[in-house]
């Protein structure tokens, strides 16, 4: 009887942890992206942060399932976001065409994650009103990094446009249903 | 008298917004540092998490002087400060030195950088308690930061104890007085 309600309470401790354990893996993932970026195996970072934007969906799938949403797992996720969704696709694109440009080209990239953060800590202090306000980090980041297969085909300087735009998304106040 | 009310309303609206221009300014610091990093002007990338860190110090002075500390500022201080002294210090050294050891390098870069998410997540749930619990994650990417003038000098096995000791001492419990 004693071993059972032990076995229940670690179980219990077990799937609490699972959602954090989740996003821990998407910073990871996030992070060896950028390792990737640094050594100019482009394609690698590609993969890593595709991969971390499918971790991120399960975690907070984890934490419903799990019961175990928390203001401590909420926190680290957007910490883990701004890895994964911010830092690594923006420098994947300055790497890929936007260091041709410069100065114009690093200031952009910080743009991106700046409008990136800004977007996060203002989700942060909200209530979850059931929509998104602005477009979410996860697919701004997607969509800068998918762009990095276009860089062959397009003039370069279309993608000095591309951060901005995303950048202004992310601030902007416009409503996006969740899926 | 309704030009001197707009005025002093004008006023008050940009003192409130200084500390998180610092705030984004820190950010835009670390991001510099890591664009340094990626084209291996290691030197480069140190100097800037240091005035990252200088930086981090006045925007915490800044929103107590103008009285205008508030939640949103408390979200993105611990959004830049991950990037300024998690990723951009964890990446330095990596370049440095850390990229000799493949992949156990790699694990000891994310560790560093998972140590300081944690801690800044665990942070911002907490009531201000007059002490820092756990070594800082500003006090922590300075430290690593410093240890890349060391490189020349110290055999580099030696480089993989310091991130994971780092990443320790930010998420262990023990007490740090404020300065």
């Amino acid at each position: 009887m004693f071993l059972l309600h032990h076995l229940d309470h670690t179980l219990k401790k077990v799937k609490g942890q699972i959602a954090n354990a989740l996003t821990i893996l998407n910073l990871g993932l996030g992070a060896f992206a950028i390792m990737f970026i640094l050594q100019n195996e482009l394609r690698l970072g590609l993969l890593f942060i595709t991969i971390a934007a499918l971790t991120d969906r399960l975690d907070g799938a984890a934490a419903r399932r799990f019961n175990s949403t928390s203001e401590f797992g909420k926190q680290l996720d957007s910490l883990s976001d701004i890895i994964s969704f911010g830092v690594a696709p923006a420098f994947l694109l300055y790497q890929a065409v936007l260091f041709l440009f410069g100065l114009p080209g690093m200031l952009l990239t910080i743009f991106f994650i700046a409008c990136g953060a800004i977007r996060l800590a203002r989700f942060n202090i909200s209530e979850n009103p059931g929509f998104f306000i602005g477009l979410p980090i996860t697919a701004a980041g997607c969509i800068l990094t998918f762009h990095m297969l276009l860089v062959p085909f397009i003039p370069a300087p279309f993608f000095m446009f591309v951060p901005l735009i995303l950048g202004i998304c992310m601030i902007s106040s416009f409503k996006v249903n969740k899926m």
